[in-house]
This record gives C-alpha cells, structure tokens and sequence, in this order.
C-alpha cells in the first residue's frame, strides 16, 4: 500500500503568505508587491486561477470550464483586462430565445420567457421588491440591516411563495436560485439572496448580457487574468502543488505549513472559500464565531457543458441560442461560440438539486441527456455535436463546489461578523468576503485587494521586530 | 516564533484503525476486540468521552459538562451501565416548574407551562401531527418518505408558523429547537426534526424526565462509559494526543496519519461529526456527494452553566428545579444537586442564537446574568452561588459545537444517502450517523456497533491478502 510521502521541509520567509492562487490571492499579492512587500503564494493545484479554468477544445478554441464572462460595472476586472491587452467580445445574444416546457419550445425576448399578463405582472412587482431590498442592504454588514433577522430567517423560497401568487412568477423566481447560486431555492437565506443581488448592482445587472454579468467573454479564456497577474509578480513568489494544512501565529509572527515548505510570515492571507478554510488547523484554533461560520457556508453544485457543432446553426434560425428548460440536463442553454463563429458551441448548465443526482451518472449519460434536450431546443441539427466537454466544481479537492459559498437560513446574523474580520495575523480573502460583485471574479479581487490594504495597515502600525 | 513540531513517524499495523475515542469510537473498538480483530484507536484530544466530559466541583461533587442523562430506552447505554457497575439515580422532578416571562415566575407541572385552553389545544394537536410525522420516518432512510422533498425543503419555523395558530403554541415549538438542537427553528430542515424525534421515540420520549431522554443520571458522571469501556481494550490500543489529518487508501489497505504516528489497517471507522469528519484530507478524494454532506452539517451552540449552592433550597418551596425563561441566560434551569442533596446545584443552558452572542463574552458575564435569571426564578437564596462552572462545546477544537450536527434544508435528500454510506475502506460512525437516539450517547454506541458489524462483514469477504 502507498503510504504518505515524507515531509521534508525547507522554510521560506516573507512579508506575507498568502494561501490559494485564485484570483483573490493573486489580487492581493500584486496589491502587497506594488506596496513593496514580500509575498510568497501556496497553491495546491498544479496551476493557478482557482475557479477560473480555459481549456483549448480539439479545434483550437478555447472554453471556460469555470468562470467565463465579465460585465462593465466589473471594474477591477476591466482594468486588469486592459493592463494585460486581454481581448474580449461581446456574448452572442442576437435573436430571440427559448422556453422548452413540456417538450415545447417557445421563443420568447429578453431574460425572462413571456409569461401571461397576470404571471408577469405578477413577476415584475417581485423583482421590483427585490430590487428595493437588494438596494437597501448595507454591503459591508447585512445583519445591520433593520430587517436582517426577520429577511435572515426566511428562505428564498419561503419569501416566493409569500410574495408572488402565481404560479409563474414563483416558477421564474425559484428558477433564479439553481442559476445564480447552484443551490436551491429553500436552501438559501432570503437575507443571502438580497444581499448577493445587492452586492452586484441588482437582479437587473446580474442576469442581463448586455451591460450585465453575462455582457462579454475572452478570447482567449478568462483565467488568462490569473496567469497574467501571476506573470507579473516576481519569479519564484507563487509555489504550486503546495497543500496547507496547519497555520501558527504568535506574537512574533504566523508560519504556514504546506506540502512541502513552511512559510515564516508577519500576516497570511487565506483566500480560500470559507468551508476550505475551515479544514485548515489553526493554532491556536479559531474562536468560535469564526469556526462556526466555516461550516454553514457550503458550496453549490453546477454541471457546465459544451457542445461543439461545425457552425451556430441555430443563429440562422434567429435563436440567439440562450434557452431555459424544464429539463434537469441542462436547465439553461446559452451560446457559447468563438467571436467569430467559426464553429458552433452550445454551452449547458445543470444545477443545484439536479446536478446532485447527474454529478453521480457517467459523462456519456449527461452527453446523451444534453443532446436530446438540445434536440428538443434546436432541432435535429443539434443531434451530433462534434465534441463534448464537461467540469464539476464540487469534484475538485480544492473547490469542492461552485459557484461561491452560499449561506443557509440564520448564518448571516449569527456569523456574518466574522466573514471578514481578522483573527490575529490571519486574514481573509476569497470572493465570498466581497461587498460587490460577491462570487464573482469581480469580487475575488475587490477582496483580495481588501486584505491586502488590511495587512498593510498591520504592518504600519507593527514595525519588524 | 514556535513553528510547528517535526513529525517523527512511528508506524503501527493493526486490522481496524478507529478515529476517535468518544463513545462511538469506543462502541466500535469493543465490538471489533470481541471479535478476535486488532484494533488502534487515535484520539485527537488528551481523554476519552468526547462530548461527555465528568468533572469534580470544588466540593467533591461531581458533574458532567457533556452527556449527563440517560433514559430507559436507551437500551445499549443502560446495558453498559450495567455491566460496569456505574450507579445512577432518577433526576429530581419533585414539584413544580417555573415559566420566566416578563419577569415574573409562574408555577406549571409537566414538560410545557400551561398555556390558556385554545393554545394548549392548539399545541396538542401539533404535538400530534409531529408524533404521527415522526411515526412515519423511515429512519434508515428518511429521504424515501413519500413526502420527503416537501418536508425537506421546510424549516421547522416555517412548518409551526402553517401548523399552529396561536402565539403560545408557536413559542412553545419554537423553544425546543434551541432546547434540543442548539440552533434556531428557523435552521433546521423539519424533515431533520421529525427524523430526530423518530429515533429518539417521539417527541414525548425525547423531552419526558422520567422514563424518557432525562430519566437518570451518573452518580460519577457519563464520562465513566467511556474510561470503563476504554479500560476494557487491550492496553496501548487508546492514542490519546494523536490528531488524525490525513487518510490515504488503495487496494492493499488503508493508512491514516496522526500527529506522530502512521497506522496502516484493513479499514478505518471515522467516528466524528460529519463537520470535522469533512476536515480531514483523504487520497483518493471524497466522492462529490459525500464532501458536499460535510459541508452541510454544522454544529449547534450551547453554553452549559453550573450554580452550586449550600443546598438544593427550592425544594422547600415545592419546586423541580426546572424552568423555562424568556431570558437569554439561561434558557432552561433543572436541579442538577447530587443524589443525596447534600449540596444545590442549578443547571443552566443558553442554547442556539443567544449562544452565539453569550460565547463571545466572559465568563464573569455570563455568570451575572445567570444568577440574576435564578434570583427570579427562585429567590435571594439563589443571589450567591459557592461556585460557578461553565462549558462551551463550540470552543473545543475537536467538537466545534454540541450537540450534534444539524441539517438546514434540503441536505437530507440530496446528500443523505452518503452519510453512513462506506467510501471503500472509510466507515462513518459518531451519534449523527444514528437511526436511534441520533445525537445522543445511545446513537452514537449505535452507530459505532453498526459501523463495526460493516467492516466485520467486509473483512469475511475479503481474506487477508
């Protein structure tokens, strides 16, 4: 039987550590280099961007198995595009799109699919309530807010079917959970929805293309700004295939053990989702707030699929190729073809509780469902689908799920607090502790960089010894 | 700066390795003894007992700041109290109780304060709708119920507020979720309480004194289960100070990694709370379905406070010593005086969302507020207690909360089925993996024996290689 390779370690020492290579450690380490600080980066993949993956399909073109778009309320995230020459083009969205409900394919415009005038104005009233709370919610601190207890003991489910009254509008608003959060609707705190909505600018920003979350994509994959900033930093500062497991602080300082090295530091910053975080040990060990909160912060469960076609054939149809099922595989269909359509991908998500159950099948049965969904959507032509990719974040040791940490009823007011607040020489980043564009990449860096600032305050005031 | 210890790696083989040595490790470990196999169990902490913890007060007295109580049902505990010689005597319930509410005392009998006719009937006939619920749950499988999605996707705040009309019956309800779970009502999945009534026997069983969860208590503490049953093993089988972090298995066997020590074995039986069992670092990986389970079990909060008193002076006024307050310290009050009443002791418990807030403080506080709590309750007499003693699960590094995991909505059907499922040579124990008494020291002997018949049965199909 294999047994555990010795640990043989080499020490390192540095301003600050920071554990995890995503785009929120990057992000602060490039803030903490700029500052003129030294900065070494654990990684335990073998590569860096987290939730950020490009990967080239069989004919060159390049996919996102994770994260893949960028809106123009994303600041950090435009700028780092310009200050790397990224290029980037709009999502395709010409056309209209469809609602495949019992085996029916409706073409309808815009995000939602035409409900009928009750449904609808049924609809708009909720988003409008949502949007209001959304606005009202201090980002920085929601169990603040005068309601967070009442909002924080609710589900999202529970605040649907209280505030919309048909069955469509509560079908459209349920729909938006597995979407958004790959979790279901009865598993989310109202106050978490209202606040992640808030933290984006709206349901609006959030689900639109144009101008929303899903406005562009990357040519040549969005982890390129993971490997552009990595570049940027000094050689040797980002070690890979380095697993942390133990953090030790004391007066002096903080020493983080990985893999392979152990890292002297004066601060460490963990950008890490917050449940990975809680598997770390911590000497001493974390109070209570803090621990507590690392286990109520579960991870979604999402299927991303693509399928690959000689051309976008569906556009010569005027389907802009975006399309909501009511099938478990996938749920919502968008296009997902190079900038040039020089051939076709149909890109398919399966989340929440649906991708439970499919997350356990093989590819070759998640293939098949896709296919005859897409069938069903976009005629015989989507029969045959030149290559199939897939991902799961819930797989991967060091995600364990995506798209971010989500918060069940009641954590936000009994825990909330310590999401971000620092246990000594311990800091925390990930986009899970962003104010704006939580979940996102957008919110990886607002984070990072917000830790960053936090350290180098710290270090103002704590001369080296 | 300390830095971590060098890890100098003695190994160890044996048939079966067991990950701590609460009552379910333990359960485990004698079973395995009995039947001819070699077992090492590896304790993170530097005792046995795991959430049950005896101590001695000042005088001599001793108490439990864990596991205090078992019940006639509890068939597997009491056997073992049998056959260890541990003497218990029938908690105190001479009298009657107390309701705080709005600081004044009203005298009740029974488990509820009485509540005016149309509430008392109103929370009958809750009671019974959960007793006929809790009837139906398969406990071995509670995610098969014909109407688990629909129970599942409910919190239990969610399912009184459309099952009881009146405000007493609601508060009533309400008050057991902290009392028995240690988290709000509005946390819990209502398909995870009615599972947990169900094994307990109902829900009268489940908060009854005599004859049911409160029945008895140890005249030397619960702790003795454990030194007894470890006393029992062969000698230098119990590692105490061994912290597990790494379980690595392969076709030939299984090696799991602790603080200073390497055991290779046949299996390996993790008796922890899915929580801190989602802590560890296992190659090959969890499977999706498993690690997703132990992001979605957190812990309750409860602080457990101790008066003790010349002597138990409210008898004289014909009280039980039990109350119910609407104060945050404490919550609930029994008589916890020993079996001869030489000395008074009252028994505080501040549970669930008060807890959260309450931990963050000092001891001296959290005493204040108790004893101004008692004095309403039962008079100057209780003014100045001899001694004050306390105990926050939460802040254990290898408990991380009492008294057992919980689940939010829709955890039970998506991930159930992984939570006593075998991951090839990893067997899950500890009380939460029960079907009886689930988060009681009965469940988790349960659960250790059915853990230990699993891998007996394993070990019959495959022959040492």
């Amino acid at each position: 039987m294999s047994s555990a390779p010795p640990r043989i370690h080499s020490t390192l020492k540095c301003d600050v550590a920071i554990v995890g290579a995503g785009m929120s450690g990057l992000s602060a380490a490039r803030l903490l280099f700029e500052a003129g600080k030294s900065v070494v980066i654990l990684e335990a993949r073998d590569r860096v961007g987290g939730r950020t993956l490009s990967k080239a399909l069989s004919n060159g073109f390049v996919v996102d198995m994770g994260g893949q778009w960028v809106g123009p309320t994303q600041q950090r995230v435009v700028g780092l595009i310009r200050q790397l020459g990224l290029q980037t083009f709009k999502t395709y969205q010409t056309g209209a799109s469809l609602a495949l409900i019992d085996g029916a394919a409706l073409r309808y415009d815009g995000i939602l699919p035409n409900l009928d005038e009750t449904s609808g104005l049924d609809l708009a009233q909720a988003i409008e309530k949502l949007e209001a709370l959304a606005a009202s919610i201090p980002l920085d601190a929601p169990w603040a807010h005068p309601d967070a207890a009442e909002l924080d003991r609710m589900t999202y489910a529970e605040w649907i079917d209280a505030n919309a009254n048909t069955q469509g509008a509560r079908w459209a608003l349920k729909f938006m959970a597995p979407s958004v959060f790959s979790v279901d609707a009865s598993e989310l705190s109202f106050l978490h929805v209202v606040f992640y909505f808030g933290s984006c600018g709206g349901v609006d920003v959030l689900t639109a293309t144009e101008g929303g979350g899903q406005d562009s994509r990357f040519v040549d994959g969005m982890q390129g700004l993971a490997t552009g900033l990595a570049a940027a930093l000094p050689g040797g500062c980002v070690l890979l295939e380095e697993v942390v497991d133990r953090i030790v602080q004391d007066q002096a300082g903080v020493s983080v053990r990985a893999t392979s090295i152990e890292v002297h530091a004066r601060h460490v910053i963990v950008a890490l989702p917050p449940t990975l975080a809680g598997r770390l040990r911590y000497d001493p060990p974390m109070p209570p707030l803090r621990d507590s909160l690392t286990q109520r912060m579960p991870m979604g469960t999402a299927i991303k699929m693509m399928f690959r076609y000689p051309t976008p054939f569906w556009r010569a149809d005027e389907l802009s190729g975006m399309a909501m099922t009511d099938k478990e595989v996938p749920q919502l269909v968008y296009d997902n073809s190079p900038a040039d359509g020089s051939c076709g991908v149909l890109l398919g998500f399966t989340e929440g509780i649906p991708a439970r159950s499919w997350m356990q099948r093989s590819p070759d049965e998640r293939r098949a469902a896709g296919v005859e969904t897409l069938v069903q959507l976009f005629g015989a032509k989507a029969a045959e689908p030149l290559e199939y990719v897939e991902h799961s974040w819930v797989s991967e040791e060091f995600s364990r799920g995506c798209y971010a940490g989500t918060m069940p009823p009641g954590a936000w007011c009994s825990f909330g607090p310590a999401l971000r607040a620092n246990v000594g020489r311990i800091h925390w980043a990930g986009t899970e502790t962003a104010t704006v564009w939580n979940g996102y990449v957008e919110g990886a860096m607002q984070a990072g960089e917000r830790a960053a600032t936090d350290v180098l305050s710290a270090l103002d005031h704590r001369p080296t010894p």
